[in-house]
């Protein structure tokens, strides 16, 4: 079959990949080597790098979320006249699958279970809640909140979504913006906490939020450690004044030896292991695929590189 | 407001219930007395039910799945002029919920880090998986598994089903008959147990079929114990030919205090208690809102009892 000229070409580099050569069929584009290719996709670093690009040279994929080694060696510029697209994003799903394990194991009382040596039915009959009917209030809609709520709606949740603009995120039954997310604490019978870490939302979990939830929700935190105050945290979970707490980010981080989250009953830790190696590949080529589509349709590219704000 | 006689009438007995009133609400019909309804749900057993029942009720709603007692009472004859509908299917989604979880907390390592007094992630990296892209044999598509192939696919994971005619589950990528059973072992990813126990299905999965799982493959059972040869399990558990079992019930059950699947790292065992009596009356009022809906509409209900079979 001879090549169709009209479907634009794809390389790969620096190093033949399958499941990225998938990912660029896929997309509907074809593969080619470096020199005849419309797109670069890049699975190394900046070095060894080939600048400059060939000028056919008009979109390269990177494969991380930050990016920014690639303006310090000056390979981005603000006058670059290719697209570049970032990994940003690209990590969403598994996290989500990650918030949504800790949450259903803990709704699920699964901690308890594993303690036991024993069969005592009856005494976990009380334990074992759902999320069918239950409120989730996701903390943070960003690409993990997006990529969550599709999860816990299959399982019959409601989701309130909380961000800056509380534009309506699509799934949540209410969108609130962060100045009403006090409103959220009673509300809600389980958090997930997806917000970026700023110094506006430092310690956005204390005190006073949590003696404002339920004696059985569940606290998930994937973004990051500081977004809960550890210290009150402890408190609630040593008083049951909160279900328990799904972390797998803390502050300190690492967790030190010794510390008293290790030992509560009520916390499933994770350190931070949401986004690990071994499942990287796959949803970077998921990314690849998506982007390969929308560049063979001229559509706009997601986590797309501006070169002048850089990032 | 005047009652409208167009809208069916329903009563509850023989107690009030909020959740049901509700749910009647829902549906699109009117609470009633016992004297002038047109359906009645019934949230108790045999004794005490109005017999004979006044000629306007023309369905009756029980609350469990089993009705033997039903029959055994003769208040369901053959020649009964009346609809009578059971809950089966009702709690579907409360044990896939279930199976789910068992499944992510088996997927992501739960087991392991909850073990863990000390952060390791780089440990942790190589034993974190995912559901994205998994394949799951879902063997028996009843209720159950119609229940979680959407929960699934929310993941991202594909299913493959099994069940006896082979003829296509909603969802599934690809459904097999019980004929090509011996198919999925080798196929699939991970495996989820929701099969009826009968002769034919006693031991379903023995040494032969744990032998063609991977070694990160997790058996969830959320059906009867005895579709699952214990001692292969055990066997498979401690030599690490599979990743795991996450088990609701097992062979024996109750599970004796000592048995080696207590003490097994990769074993997470919840005591029949997917379908706690703590979450059955939302899931219970789900379903009764769903026949009423139907009643309305003058559909075919859900659950609707043979009175001539006797389930």
């Amino acid at each position: 079959m001879a090549d169709d000229v009209a479907v634009p070409a794809v390389a790969i580099g620096p190093a033949p990949d399958p499941l990225l050569e998938d990912a660029v069929r896929r997309g509907g584009a074809r593969l080619s080597p470096f020199e005849s290719a419309d797109a670069l996709v890049w699975t190394a670093g900046t070095i060894g790098f080939p600048d400059p690009l060939p000028p056919n040279i008009r979109w390269v994929q990177l494969d991380s979320a930050g990016v920014e080694q690639w303006f310090d060696a000056k390979l981005i510029t603000p006058d670059t006249q290719i697209m570049w697209t970032s990994a940003a994003g690209a990590f969403a799903a598994t996290v989500a699958e990650h918030a949504l394990t800790l949450l259903l194991a803990g709704v699920r009382a699964l901690p308890e279970h594993m303690e036991a040596r024993t069969w005592r039915q009856h005494d976990f009959y009380s334990k074992v809640g759902t999320l069918r009917g239950a409120t989730v209030a996701m903390v943070g809609a960003g690409g993990i909140g997006r990529a969550l709520i599709p999860m816990l709606a299959a399982l019959g949740a409601d989701v309130i979504a909380v961000n800056r603009s509380g534009s309506p995120v699509p799934g949540a039954i209410e969108t609130l913006p962060t100045t009403r997310l006090n409103e959220v604490w009673p509300r809600a019978d389980h958090f997930v906490i997806g917000a970026p870490a700023t110094s506006a939302t430092h310690h956005l979990v204390s005190g006073a939020e949590l003696a404002q939830m339920k004696s059985t929700s569940w606290v998930i935190n994937v973004a990051r450690g500081p977004l809960i105050d550890t210290d009150a945290l402890v408190h609630a979970l040593r008083n049951g004044s909160i279900g328990g707490a799904g972390l797998d980010v803390t502050d300190p981080e690492p967790l030190p030896d010794g510390h008293p989250l290790w030992e509560l009953p009520n916390v499933i830790i994770t350190p931070h292991d949401s986004n690990p190696p071994s499942v990287r590949p796959p949803a970077f080529a998921d990314h690849v695929a998506l982007n390969v589509t929308r560049f063979v349709a001229g559509e706009r590219l997601t986590a797309l590189i501006d070169p002048v704000v850089g990032y």
